[in-house]
């Protein structure tokens, strides 16, 4: 079961510039930049009530996320929930026929983990479903 | 100041087939489907967490959803950022040099005021600002 809009992600040309943008627009000051290069992306990111919109983009030739803009421009890219249990969700929406990017959960930031759902399941939306990491 | 991300939009051609579509992927059920004649949409939305998600069908001929989705396919369309005060904000936004859709609130649904940015001003993101009524 989703517990809650963890992030919005927006595909962007140049985060920097587009981090003082959203700062003045939200009147909020953007959390530390991350570059992960790993994903190819650097990330600014913001804390908005109990959710977070991140800003994405992406380094180096080729990358997923300037293909993304070439095709559509620069704009809202996918949400990610937040579920309980990762694996558990992954098997019934596989069950229920949803087409899966990723079958089995990957490591994400902070020690969560994370998969995606293809699209074409899903209303045209890019879903990522994030568990976080148990308290225990 | 944006307080928190009030709801994200989904263009979908079919809101009741997409809003059994996404019971089953967020297990949780829909809330009341509701049709706005003025605005020529039919909306089904899910509250997830402090946020909710919503999933927009145009109804009628020649309405701004489905040129949308024939532009651009079904997918994520919009998002709404909850503020103090819209007059204000829209006052700071216009100042900054921002370019508005609507350069005073309108009303919204449930005694709220909302107005939209315009994306070329916003990364390519369609962005609608409310303010909850008062309280008072």
């Amino acid at each position: 079961m989703v517990r809650r809009i963890e992030h919005i992600a927006i595909a962007v040309k140049d985060a920097e510039a587009s981090a003082r943008l959203f700062e003045t627009l939200f009147g909020v000051s953007r959390g530390q930049m991350e570059t992960l290069p790993d994903e190819r992306v650097k990330v600014a990111f913001f804390e908005l009530g109990g959710s977070r919109l991140e800003l994405v983009e992406g380094i180096g030739a080729d990358n997923p996320m300037g293909k993304f803009i070439q095709k559509r421009g620069e704009g809202l890219h996918h949400i990610c929930l937040e579920v309980e249990d990762l694996p558990e969700t992954l098997r019934l929406l596989h069950a229920a026929g949803f087409p899966l990017i990723d079958s089995v959960p990957k490591p994400g930031s902070r020690g969560t983990k994370v998969a995606f759902l293809h699209p074409r399941g899903c209303n045209g939306v890019l879903i990522e479903l994030v568990e976080q990491p148990s308290r225990a």
